[in-house]
């Protein structure tokens, strides 16, 4: 399905580009920017296949993933003067990636013989867990820990296209759906700033 | 061995309400806590079996683990301003946590045919990455790491339970043994505040 | 090959008496100390095997590793008043590690067909992942993404390593050169105090 891997690929570029800019505003060398860019777009679906025991990655099957995060990663380097009135634009690639990350992760998942909540954590981690790698390796608590929507969104976007799947709805139909879902929520939750409750509120 | 399963959820349980404690104590919000406390459960047997190769993980193979850890973490979440007596009681049941994924984890890496050192490693990796896991994500100095006897605990009983086996103890004398030697350590070292020394001291 | 297998063990050594430091300096305990020197300097090659799919890991199935890298980090535990004299070196020492554990790591992928980026990625895993765990485990930015020349040098031995096997080089040449080319841009960028440069810059 050609338009999902477009989708991936966009994704990979804009999660490498936030982990950049991390590395960077942590004052981190051109290797650091590097690495931050590489294991936060590539992180998360790199761990799903650790755990579905799925070797070697999928980055290391078709290396394209890892040209284009370096080199996105390097581009923002060099770039990042000039690059702040991309921020926005930005938020809107990454929501691309969460959708496409959280339906591709979700659907692998679903080969494996996995239990439904199995399955769709398997989704919330390939979208997930680069960024919270990112977060780690910057020495910051995990921001989607803390107050964005932002995985809510992954959780309930798997949880339907499992739902879907199981219902007998076309694959390529339940996917667009699934991601679309995503997509929607998180520019939602961003435009209208939504946040989960925390135990203190 | 049912006695030996009951108490693995019960420690599934008391290692969840840990993370989840954790991570509300950091501001994070519910989704946060959620991952702090299936993190904490889970993490120890996971990264184990990543290690062994035995993929995917025990708790994608019996889902209860999951739906426990989650439950318990939202729970705590939603209950966590009237739970602050249970702080005290939660100590022990973590306690037989710790003995019992110990013991959990030592047997199992006796499968994969690993050499002594290795085999305790697994044991103690079991009962405290998850722990180790947690603290990362709180952007904490793992606790287990500063000044708690509870690893020393652990391995003292993962050696325990090799030895009784090459010995010929039944499997499950040999068990309780280990899990008591643990949990009883583990209580004492609360009880009379031990603590390892430092290179400081 | 004796002589590699000579320096892995000089490097595991080293490995782990810079992790068995960075414990001390973070006031960890004796239980710490040991972890952060094992995970030094067992935690790259453990996770370039992991993402290989070749379990159980090296060290599991030599546990000679396990024992040097805990019997060191006792060792430093025991003695660090006394090692003060030491620091240079071990500096010294490390570079070895690193020159060994990338030839060593970038030559086992090669076995497991990956393409030539991700070749050089696990040889730069090997030799960079235990102390970037080591860092995190001590509440650290990784010193290794912010101002060192280290990961550079691994990244240059190991594309230099491919390339030369490739060109049809004797394999035991290949990795010399390979190696002592790490070695090298390591010990000058310590001398001339070379750094990648930041962003900021």
């Amino acid at each position: 399905m050609s338009l999902l891997y477009t989708l991936d690929l966009v994704g990979t570029a804009a999660f490498a580009a936030s982990g950049a800019w991390a590395g960077i505003r942590r004052k981190m060398d051109l290797f650091g920017v590097m690495v931050l860019g590489l294991v936060t777009a590539i992180g998360g679906g790199t761990l799903r296949d650790l755990l579905l025991g799925d070797n070697p990655p999928f980055c290391f099957n078709n290396e394209l993933y890892l040209y284009l995060a370096l080199g996105v990663s390097l581009f923002t380097f060099v770039m990042y003067r000039h690059l702040g009135n991309l921020r926005q634009p930005l938020l809107y690639f990454d929501a691309i990636g969460l959708g496409t990350f959280v339906v591709i992760g979700t659907e692998k998942a679903m080969h494996f013989n996995l239990g439904f909540l199995g399955t769709v954590i398997m989704g919330v981690i390939t979208a997930t867990a680069g960024g919270i790698m990112r977060d780690v390796l910057a020495n910051q608590i995990p921001l989607i820990l803390r107050k964005e929507i932002y995985a809510s969104a992954c959780l309930a976007g798997g949880a339907l296209l499992v739902a879907l799947l199981h219902l007998g709805t076309t694959r390529s139909v339940a996917l667009l759906i699934a991601a679309v879902t995503v997509i929607s929520v998180r520019l939602l939750a961003i435009h209208y700033n939504w946040a989960l409750p925390r135990a203190q509120d």
